[in-house]
């Protein structure tokens, strides 16, 4: 980078996205990083808090921009009160998608992101999404990624970069890199339950996944001392 | 098409998505077609009730989405009532964006779209955009909405296309495919003007762009007919 280059870290108040804001505090430099958080009907609102206060211990500008869209198009269980989340990981030879698929989910937030971005003069995205543990949305993926990233230069005449800097790591690798990016004490107050409970239920496919990920790297779970402790 | 296919059409209300609905409706048949129509916080409301009459005068399904997300953005001249619209036909030589410019609307309106089309089996998505007359936004091209094809096809596993029947058309041609597919009738109800004027201002740049358009063509406005004949 010949000069000052700005990111915009999507955050949505989860372990990834949170140790991806501290690896690009790390990269760009404090000072040089805002967040931008999507309220958009989430069934748990307390993801909303969470990133709320991350951003802050982290002195990062954070802005919320809110999305009624994907609520009025409906039918998905992260949306929708009538649809109960799918419990446990699934097992290898489902290859449907789980019903907390909201179509197009994530190209909606990095295109929104991109248009934030633009207007604030920031040139570099980064979001936590991952390859390696995608559950199935097939909008985590790299090619789905580089084709948008594509898309959105063309579309706004644009140099946007996308970074995904924890695309092909295991979470034992995502806990290393949290680790050395001194983001571990910060996601204790990060959020990972899909029932939305604190302390996190312990059994929903995403508390399953976070608790492999620390045991494998033989860390402890900021967030399960933090309930532990007290 | 080996067997009946679906269409959902993003009709904003303009002569150009009201083109595209009967374009759709010819190559589909009717029955087949749907429209999909975005409430995005636009200056004039009056877009919204043209879109809500055409679909009703062609018989077709309409879905009125909420977008809430570009007027949070803000810092355009679409949605932000304090920034005034450029007038006139803009100047070869300027490059810049005109100030009506959201970045990646387009994107986002056809990203919508492509989760509303999946949640309803529709594969096919029809949009009026068109490249001869973009007036600068870059996401109105045709390289812009073959990538961005690639990246909803990867990110939602769908084998979606996107048509874009006027994208080489000139604003006569697509005046000549308006009466070819039975729309013209329709496009006394649409609605162009950029300052939200009905009748029509005549002097925005939108209006005199209809208006060359007609004018090439030989043929007279329907919609400057229904004011005039009154």
């Amino acid at each position: 980078m010949t000069h000052t280059e700005k990111a915009l870290v999507v955050l949505s108040g989860g372990q990834d996205s949170t140790t991806c804001l501290y690896w690009a505090l790390q990269r760009f430099g404090a000072g040089n990083v805002e967040a931008v958080t999507f309220d958009y009907g989430q069934r748990h609102r307390i993801e909303l808090d969470c990133a709320r206060e991350i951003a802050a211990r982290a002195g990062v500008y954070q802005t919320v921009l809110p999305i009624d869209t994907f609520a009025a198009i409906g039918g998905n269980a992260l949306t929708d009160d009538s649809i109960e989340p799918e419990e446990g990981v699934r097992p290898d030879h489902d290859n449907t998608l789980p019903n907390t698929f909201v179509p197009g989910r994530n190209l909606v937030f990095l295109t929104f992101a991109a248009a934030l971005a633009y207007t604030r003069g920031i040139r570099h995205l980064v979001t936590g999404v991952a390859q390696t543990d995608y559950s199935g949305y097939p909008d985590c993926r790299e090619n789905t990624l580089k084709s948008l990233e594509v898309a959105i230069r063309l579309g706004m005449e644009s140099r946007l970069e996308i970074h995904a800097p924890l695309m092909y790591l295991s979470k034992a690798e995502t806990v290393y890199l949290a680790r050395d990016c001194g983001a571990l004490e910060a996601l204790a107050l990060s959020h990972t339950c899909y029932n939305g409970e604190q302390p996190p239920c312990g059994h929903c496919a995403s508390c399953l996944l976070r608790a492999k990920g620390f045991a494998e790297a033989g860390l402890a779970d900021p967030l399960v001392e933090r309930f532990n402790g007290q």
